[in-house]
């Protein structure tokens, strides 16, 4: 493509940082600004335009794609609607129960305004929803299972700490390997999210703290760990700081299906993230080109994963796709 | 969708087998009939209409999608553009070769009768090609890797059967497992398709054969054979008919990539199949739904997989799709 899409981001935590790197590897794309509600005098950027959010709508009609790094909690639900209405946006929208609501206030806002919104990118949802739907549509006789991790839960790491006696604390989400093997080696067994993962955490305690009262505690957690197989180590703070501050994650999607009596077929897909961030907005970036692409041809409203093409992903042309990867 | 889908497949070999069965599985669809270019009375079904191919036009207006199962090599080209001039069609086209000029030749066809084709679709071409792109455009800085079986090549086991000697032959093309191991655990070595696959062959040779000769010849076969590292069998026709009757295949597509200096990311796409065809005809009869919303949207001409949502793939509504998937 000839011309350079102009990229926004709102927001500058990790997933900010990392939008900020991808688009370092996108030649097509070229970075206008960052977003923040933050003062922008507190905020170090590398080489980065900041700018207060207050400012946001004097870039319209010179950004084409804003992608919103906000969590869905807070952030997404009052940022979608209010920047859908003047430009096109890309989020990472990822409270399940919510989506329906979320996606008709941002089609209603961005079909009004004449923009395109792409909601809810990034693996989960996002690549994993898009393999759910392959291994669905193509053995619909089957069954799937999605393990996540080894990664980083961050709503159970903040749950330790608010623990008594608690200094500092990380709880990763592990699949367990002897039922990785047992999905892939031929039963297709119903399980549970409880029975397919195990919760480790690392936890570094106060001087005086009682460690055998923490642990009991984490286990018995109702709705976090009661029912887990949860593991509890106690570290240093200095094994805690060298070893425990990536946001690593991943996970697989695994569908098993018939095609006749006795014909059996398995599709997986997996990912291994070094940084969870840093992944999810590369997946976003790709997505943002999507979005400019549709917004050029004219379409309006909210979209997801499930309706754009890849050929939109990419910066090759239809005929490079068709010559260089079919 | 509450109309039913009216399929028509045209060959009626391993791969229209396939989709008579993978139609099925797919309560919105229905398989109106076969048609072939032999002799009508000479072929079993089960208990599908069969018809010869000269009767197809008859079927004009009451089959929404014909599924082209003939293959590339001699049937793809003629029957591909008569049958779009009259049909939306879907075929399983794969000689990356000729591929710009089959497309041309398909899409002028539809466009020129107002019909919708899918070409090259299956898994490789097809959801391997989907894995490709989707690597390359979200880690562009990194390297794909390609392994294919483990799974029967028709062209290498048909060159074994030319050999002086050799009563029955059957070549599995195998991944070799320690360079799996490698390109998964963190070095992206740079790797011909050769270093990356074994050969390995069972040959039933007649009663007086030199079977020597027979593994030397093999193993010496330029194009075929040649450089490989290629394992010769020789085992009895009894064992020949028991163990290697099947059409297993598969295959793994690995992107590996960095997002930022040491930030490394693998995503991964693996297929292990009982059947080659039943699995490529269920991928085709998926594209086929998708080719027919194509054609009610008004949609016309050639498209590949790159073209396509997935939600077209699927029977489920974009509401429900979101509702269940996302």
């Amino acid at each position: 493509m000839s011309k350079v899409i102009n990229i926004g981001i709102v927001g500058y935590g990790n997933l900010g940082r990392g939008v900020e790197q991808a688009i370092k590897l996108n030649s097509d794309m070229k970075l206008v600004g960052i977003f923040t509600r933050r003062d922008v005098k507190s905020i170090s950027t590398t080489n980065s335009n900041l700018y207060h959010i207050s400012e946001i709508e004097k870039f319209k009609g010179e950004i084409d794609v804003m992608i919103l790094c906000g969590g869905s909690a807070t952030d997404l639900d009052v940022q979608g609607p209010m920047i859908a209405a003047h430009f096109n946006t890309v989020d990472s929208f990822d409270t399940h129960v919510r989506m329906k609501e979320y996606f008709d206030k941002m089609d209603e806002v961005a079909k009004k305004a004449g923009t395109c919104s792409v909601i809810a990118t990034g693996w989960d949802p996002g690549l994993f929803s898009l393999n759910r739907l392959l291994g669905l549509t193509i053995l619909p006789q089957g069954r799937d299972y999605t393990f996540w991790g080894s990664g980083v839960s961050q709503g159970h790491s903040d749950a330790i700490r608010q623990i008594k006696g608690v200094k500092h604390a990380v709880q990763y989400t592990v699949p367990k390997q002897e039922i990785i093997k047992e999905v892939r080696s031929g039963s297709n067994p119903e399980l549970t999210y409880k029975e397919m993962h195990q919760r480790i955490c690392y936890v570094v305690p106060e001087d005086d703290a009682d460690i055998s009262r923490i642990a009991n505690e984490i286990k018995t957690m109702p709705n976090y760990f009661a029912g887990y197989e949860t593991i509890v180590n106690f570290i240093s703070a200095e094994e805690f700081n060298k070893e425990h501050q990536g946001m690593p994650h991943g996970g697989i999607v695994i569908r098993k299906g018939q095609t006749s009596a006795g014909t059996n077929h398995k599709i997986e897909f997996s990912l291994e993230l070094d940084s969870n961030p840093e992944f999810t907005a590369s997946v976003n970036v790709a997505y943002a080109r999507a979005i400019y692409k549709f917004a050029l041809e004219g379409k309006k409203g909210a979209f997801t994963v499930f309706d754009i093409p890849f050929s939109y992903l990419s910066p090759l042309s239809p005929e490079e796709l068709r010559n260089q990867l079919l």
